[in-house]
């Protein structure tokens, strides 16, 4: 970023008033009345009803609507452990995307917890208090015990996007970049760089999806992941293949897919040139990508490319994700976020992408035209289908699958968030 | 409450969605810059200021403005221990009472915690998220540990509204009402029934103000808490009488004060009777008070009575203090809610109901007049001089007292709510 740039941001976080977010009433408290209903004494009502059955809670109270998003600031971006209260932008962030893309009211919570086990049982402890809980920026591995705790612990949906936000949205441009290759998941050759969580949680929903284990050739610091290494986390351990190939310059040579989520210009082009044809780049890491797409771009015809950057084609970017899957969640009131709802997530989004697109996402991005193809395998942003697509199919799969607590509301499919909101 | 009021509240809660409050964006997020700037990859900036400067979290972040309404659920209004998913209501009815008063973001945050120690861990590790802690419904003797424990770990304002809200907004009665009596603080003797959280609260402010604990009999369950009883926490200790009055009929003859912390109709004809002349009876204990207005005042012509409720004169209403309190803690950025910010708190109110009273405040209670005296010694909470009065007095106490990290702001003294929100 310019310097220009950062003193914007500094500056958009200071003014009109500190933050980007703010809690409101969501209801009348101006007369002598409507403060006898909403505290003393009328707050006793709704404290009773809760008492006798605690799912009452959703129906007084704002639980059902209000999502935390809890990190503990130990690997933030990609700028590392910097603490809980550093974490507070980002997760304010959140909170504002939440809410704007799908009308979800939430909450940041920074949690300075001196290990797992405390993160857990703080997380835990004050979970009854939201519909369900989006956690972010906690460094693998201890992510990967965290969320599994908690998912056990808590009757809500627990979510940790930097892995499954991740894998949904990569998965769905991954299906449509195969497509316009020619090739198949179950058949492809897949280099993922980078063995982090992110990593770990693209490789499983794309096996889930159809991927075969034993195409995978996932490389952290060491190299190529196999199964002659010692002391591999258990989610390495998965990927472990039976291989000879050590280096990327190894796995590279031939294969179908690069899945980039490690660092920049970690993928030269003498690697990109020995790929497969029609090779398929996701080169993730943010700001500065695996290899650039001008470079790549430069060193063969053929790539089908996507990064995480806004100002490239093929954006893959969380927000397609989180937002529609905790929408979705939450209106049938699900226990869970399972496999089959991040499926039809990946699904969503990878049909819409496919749909033609509306005047407005056009005049967005100040574009004629934009056509399924190498340039566009993903939906954008700012595409307000996105809500009915991805929530309306996360909800269904819930239903589907017995987690949903209620039936698909009278209002779906979704329109517009300010429609949600009326 | 009648069963009509009782449906009503129950449907204020439900309508137009569930629950009272709801997290909003508080700055612009219409372009894909501000969404660069708010998010990825602006919010970079903000975190390595924090990173590099913790107290830059006050101007990147919400966190100076945001507090949290944190309780287990043990002891609900009178309801008792219903659980932290029962005290969601009340929690998120303080959240609209500091945001509609004093202009505070606040969250309600539920904690399920199997022993205080598991609170006080629990509330210490997310605390840094917020600019301050408002403790609520925390059952005794617990609740003393649990803020005691969170003043010392944490270095933001931690207040159990249960005890030093109620205890501020009864000094402040209760001077006023001496004043009337032609009393001083310093020569009653108190009767004090009810010997919780509030109580102890109440009775240790009045001696810091001028009260002598030798004037007090604190009265619990067993009778009068004297020197000779086996097995007294140390919060009942510290106001243990030497004196042989055993029972309420022993201590009331000739108190010049009864307070009444304890539950309806404790507090006899008869006992009134043979209380000092203008006896000051505040009656607390809600929706019954320990005497009810009626009878008290049929019982002797010379009573000055306060009660929990606002359908009679001089309601002790918490709202007078925690929103103005915590918003003049907040401005100054105090690092507690000392002694001595307490104490202005009780002066700025006793002396603005020795002011005039604004023709809104008349015709919000349909009043011709209002004036001190025995009718007015407490003032109305839609009064909006509170704003500047409670704020301004907590915050320059803070200055004064050296936990102020901020000087008085140049927009001081507050005038409305909504001046302030611009």
């Amino acid at each position: 970023m310019s310097e220009d740039m950062k003193q914007a941001a500094l500056d958009y976080h200071e003014f009109p008033r500190p933050g980007k977010i703010s809690v409101e009433l969501s209801t009348s408290a101006a007369s002598a009345r409507d403060l006898a209903l909403a505290y003393s004494p009328g707050v006793a009502e709704p404290v009773r009803a809760i008492a006798e059955n605690p799912e009452e809670a959703y129906r007084y109270t704002a639980k059902g609507n209000l999502v935390a998003v809890i990190s503990n600031g130990s690997a933030i971006l990609g700028l590392g452990d910097l603490g809980p209260l550093a974490s507070k932008p980002v997760m304010e962030g959140k909170s504002l995307l939440f809410k704007k893309f799908a009308g979800v009211d939430s909450i940041d919570i920074e949690v300075d917890s001196e290990s797992p086990q405390a993160l857990i049982d703080t997380v835990a402890r004050i979970a009854d208090t939201f519909g369900g809980i989006n956690l972010e920026d906690i460094k693998a591995p201890e992510c990967f015990e965290v969320e599994r705790a908690l998912i056990e612990r808590c009757n809500i949906p627990v979510f940790h996007d930097d892995q499954h936000g991740t894998a949904i949205v990569t998965a769905a441009g991954m299906i449509n970049a195969l497509e316009i290759a020619g090739k198949k998941l179950e058949d492809a050759s897949i280099v993922c760089l980078g063995a982090g969580a992110a990593a770990h949680a693209c490789m499983t929903l794309l096996v889930n999806m159809g991927a075969k284990v034993e195409n995978i050739y996932m490389i952290d610091r060491t190299g190529v992941i196999h199964s002659g290494r010692d002391n591999l986390t258990p989610q390495k351990a998965a990927f472990a293949s039976e291989t000879d190939k050590r280096t990327l310059d190894d796995a590279i040579d031939g294969a179908d897919v690069f899945v980039g989520l490690s660092g920049p210009n970690l993928l030269s082009a003498d690697q990109l040139s020995k790929m497969a044809a029609n090779p398929v780049v996701f080169a993730c890491a943010n700001p500065d990508p695996e290899i650039r797409p001008e470079l790549a771009h430069e060193t063969r015809d053929d790539v089908i490319m996507a990064t995480g950057r806004s100002d490239f084609p093929n954006q893959v970017n969380n927000v397609l994700g989180f937002p529609f899957i905790f929408r979705g969640a939450l209106d049938v009131r699900a226990s869970a976020i399972n496999e089959e709802m991040k499926a039809a997530a990946v699904l969503a989004l990878a049909e819409l992408a496919k749909q033609p697109v509306p005047q407005d996402v056009l005049d967005a991005y100040e574009l004629d035209s934009l056509e399924f193809g190498r340039e566009y395998i993903i939906p954008k942003p700012t595409d307000e289908r996105l809500l009915g697509a991805v929530s309306g199919a996360v909800a269904q799969a819930a239903i589907d699958t017995g987690v949903a607590r209620l039936p698909l509301p009278a209002h779906y499919p979704l329109t517009t968030v300010d429609a949600l909101l009326k």
